[in-house]
């Protein structure tokens, strides 16, 4: 980074649609019970891509980015459980803790559907030198010391996500889970079926590169689409009754349609998955009994909160898992715009890509 | 009825795809679990039209029917709890109670997909002197005194299926509800959502004696899709929320998007309609909040077994509910063809038409 | 009331342990997120004789008082959904909506055990002519036009926690259940038990006046404690089975056994009384299935914050309910030591004692 | 064994109160739905020595054992999924699945509480060369080729009823659990804490070769209460919050009592204990939140069924778990007399011992 003014930060923003590149801004300062974190390590995300090509409508030079980590930099008048130099986590998702949805139970919806995706949707995101966090009491969380940074940035979406697949999916201990599509989102998914007990655990995907990761990540077998019959090969692995629970972790219209034809009677079809185009998401009418086989479809959007990254950073405490696997590129945030670029054409087998602050 | 061979009884049949009539049949025996009931009244269900023709596939001198109350004239050797002379009532569907699927907390779904619902399915149905009841049991209930058989005879079916609408919907007490259609079904979800506790239920309905019976039975609000905007109503009813609670119960494409639509995110839309048409049932990706808005779809098929036609019967004892006010026609049962014609037709109003043995 | 000085107010306080009456204190000010309430009505509760006496400790000062409800009368800068001259209810609870509990889906918790009580507890009631309420947007609710301000101020507690009783009790459509104790919250909780739609509700109790009340909410059934044996009677009821779910709404030990006795195997005992006495509260072993009889209890503190308030409303507006009923006696603010007197002495057959301000 | 009678077996059973020894038999034959099995291997249950005690009454000359595997000998005429020579498991609970209790999803309290447990209690046990089934298609579960019986065996019992204290504690991914206990059943119940996805778990455990044991199995720490303060040291352990899930796994009133003491306000305590003693099971008051704390007691009995022990095995099957590493002795059945002393007495550092059929 070149010299700057005093009081500004660089910030790689989507400049309009379809256009990204790194520009100066002020470094924000927090309202009474914000937080202004410096920024040590980020991952980019697929939908980052998706916000770029318009994916949630014109945007003019918003910053980018919503799995960061950092130390706290400045807090509010009002903030009593953090302190500058804390070594923090926040989520993707920064609810507002009072509102309507947060009282039923669903913080990500607060403010409206989706509400709670704040980050590089209705303010700046976290790739920047820093960033601004609401209710920082309720969404920030700290980091253990034995967690390094560029793990803990894993809960922020990819952890959070894709658990939040398995959750939903209500899966029985010694259950059959089926996750189609083995992306870093599905691969949590995986993960999360294995750490919920399941008993057997079907990945299904096509790259290798990915299949191996499946099964270090608890993918009992594989199913590759481009080589087998997906329903008919998971019917096989089931003895013909279908899984317990489905977690779509893709996102698109034909997947979605083999989750509810994979699925038992009585069992979940858990989507984790970003629906990206078409008016419709089709359920097969047959296969889903006619609207009267007790199969049930959940839905939701990445957990964010304090209590929820204390709870996933537990998990990476205690060495259940590793998400660190999935790293398959690291740049300095100098080098944000090639970054950007592999992470968006998915070039050399990437997975995700890290971003580091110094 | 004439003069009969021994052992012999009326039975009213599918004879096949569109031809329905009287004909005479063996007085079925039991096993050593089930019991064999003698007809005292039962209703015609617009799933025996749905049958006749060709809803669930051809079949041959089918008896229909599968909502019927009666007297127990022989029980099996091992059958404890009842005995000839018992007033009972039998739910539509009669699970295999050892099944894996029941075992899963999804008995209606024993045996396969749907695969509790045997009378007029997989086996002669209750439109007949005498019907034959698997593990008697289980799937049998005594009749309180103070209930007579014309008001016993919805449990089977109509209570048990719209109080599920209402009980998978997740109501919370003081919630918000609409009942998308009130046809039976439709009516007894209106029910079962005041009986839950909803704090405002919305019937959806276009029929003036209909949109009459939904507010008799809990709706607080009517919206008339004939001349009103049902989204866009219903939003105005909830101060834009939408509801906590969408309950389909028609069976069609239209309304379900329409459920999703008019949930709020983090609710539920619940399913208790037949949908017999089209490759697929469609969800409207956008109003899902393409995926991510916690909203979730749940269906179900009738619930059925003692347990559950015992609180069934509870409900009508203790006077929280009167279902006969649905019983628009009443015949004896040699005048079925002209029953089921009025049914099959929908004529003059009809909502349920009871047939009565003597 | 008379003369007084600008900016201060009558308030109703314990002066110390076993010592109330009035004093003037300054009306209070709102903080950036909070709201000061001109009361209009107020409840006296059991649990402001319990405070009186030293149940929660020694207090100097302490405006009593928890069920309250008023007109906005100052807002902080941050509150944006409230302002003056609305007419608003708040619960008894005040939770911190951001606290680690409230994450969790327990904000009555939040802050500690039992946190979410603020109001005569860690700070001023609402027996005066203004008092305080944090985090305004979340804990207020403006109160409908057709709920009149005395009945809608029966949600602040005596709604919530009864209610609570019935919703902690998973009643089953149809359940039966049992409400032990047919005081303020029993009878709340015994018309919590009707709305979820229990087929046969028993209530337990001896006094003429709150046994007729009971019938008056949902009661199907009466038993006296001073003239049957509860258990034998209840098992009697539900042919030997035990009920799906007691309700212990007195908060005595030999309730609370009585409530793990009549409870059938599966079935939940939901707890909604304040144990004030003895190192334990004792399960009796046997009738527990020694620790296997899948036999659930649960506890909980009345529930707060805006929706939860807002369905509450709900449930009034539609006529669901009329608490009213309840309310036993009237006094004005300027009366409130007699009022304390019979309310503490439980006097004329007492069940309520409504305040007005005016 | 030495040469016997045709149609008889070797059994070993308890005579009376406080004596064991061998008896001779006849093999028992099969109603319509049952089977009976060839034992292989069994293990013996500390609640064997229970009975012999007299914890369950007088009994004469009653076959012991609950935890059997082998192959099916012969099955009644409606069997339909099993024939001779399948390699089965039986879980130590066999339900009647058409019991109110079990259609109301609590089969092992079907035929009343506790009523699911007939081995050895109502009826001959697996401590015999062949015993007998009930309801042979949804009792018995075939054991996947990778699983050998001496593994396969600990599904009956430890796996079932150690999972169930896990899975009734409502555990949260990532969230803290504490195992009070690390008996076999405590162990399992470890394992289970660790396959829900805890992120810490806390053995509570003072043997040093359980604690070894609690470790391998999934504890991340140890308190030993005879040198600390077990509520001490663990909400030492979690930052003064107390655990979301304490459960129960030894039966002492103490014990119980701590559980209260350290779960979180909001969290669960799960039991699997059998008291076996005292008029009592003592709650603390203060500690419970004077009954308002929104701490949940739940209860149960070993889980059995074809479901329940098909996803028992399938965590076997891959490898999720060992329970192997509990065998601590393992004798032949003509041995079983000095195997039930070694268990009985606990010597030897006995954790579970295998019994072993040729």
């Amino acid at each position: 980074m070149a010299e700057r003014v005093e009081g500004t930060m660089k910030a790689f923003v989507m400049k309009e649609i379809g256009r990204v590149g790194f520009m100066d801004k002020p470094v924000p300062r927090p309202g009474p019970s914000d937080a202004i974190v410096r920024t040590t390590s980020a991952l980019i995300c697929t939908s980052d891509s998706h916000t770029v090509k318009g994916g949630i409508g014109p945007r003019e030079n918003l910053t980018l980015g919503h799995e960061g980590v950092g130390v706290v930099h400045e807090v509010g008048d009002e903030v009593r459980n953090f302190r500058p130099g804390d070594r923090v986590l926040v989520g993707a998702i920064t609810p507002d803790w009072g509102d309507l949805a947060s009282q039923n139970g669903h913080p990500s919806q607060s403010g409206g559907p989706l509400g709670g995706f704040k980050f590089a949707n209705s303010k700046d995101g976290v790739f920047a030198e820093y960033f601004h966090v609401n209710e920082a009491d309720a969404n920030l969380a700290k980091i253990p010391d034995g967690v390094p940074d560029e793990m803990a940035v894993y809960c922020a979406d990819m952890l959070s996500t894709g658990f939040m697949g398995a959750e939903n999916g209500n899966i029985p201990l010694g259950g059959t889970v089926a996750v189609l599509a083995q992306g870093p989102v599905g691969l949590m998914a995986t993960a999360g079926a294995k750490l919920r007990g399941a008993g057997l655990v079907i990945g299904v995907e096509s790259v290798p590169s990915r299949q191996k990761l499946a099964r270090d990540y608890g993918a009992d077998e594989i199913v590759d689409f481009t080589t087998e019959d997906v329903v008919e090969r998971i019917l096989e692995l089931t003895q013909g009754h279908g899984v317990d629970t489905a977690i779509e972790a893709l996102g698109a219209d034909v997947t979605f349609q083999t989750a509810i034809k994979i699925t038992k009677p009585g069992g979940t079809v858990s989507n984790t998955g970003y629906y990206g185009e078409g008016e419709f998401v089709r359920i097969p009418r047959i296969e889903w009994g006619v609207g009267m086989a007790d199969k049930t479809i959940t839905t939701g959007l990445c957990p964010g909160g304090r209590l929820r990254m204390e709870r996933l950073l537990r998990v990476l405490e205690s060495k259940r898992l590793d998400p660190t696997h999935m790293t398959t590129h690291t740049f300095r945030f100098d080098e944000m715009e090639r970054a950007f670029e592999v992470a968006d054409k998915k070039l050399d087998d990437m997975v995700k890509v890290l971003i580091t602050f110094s």
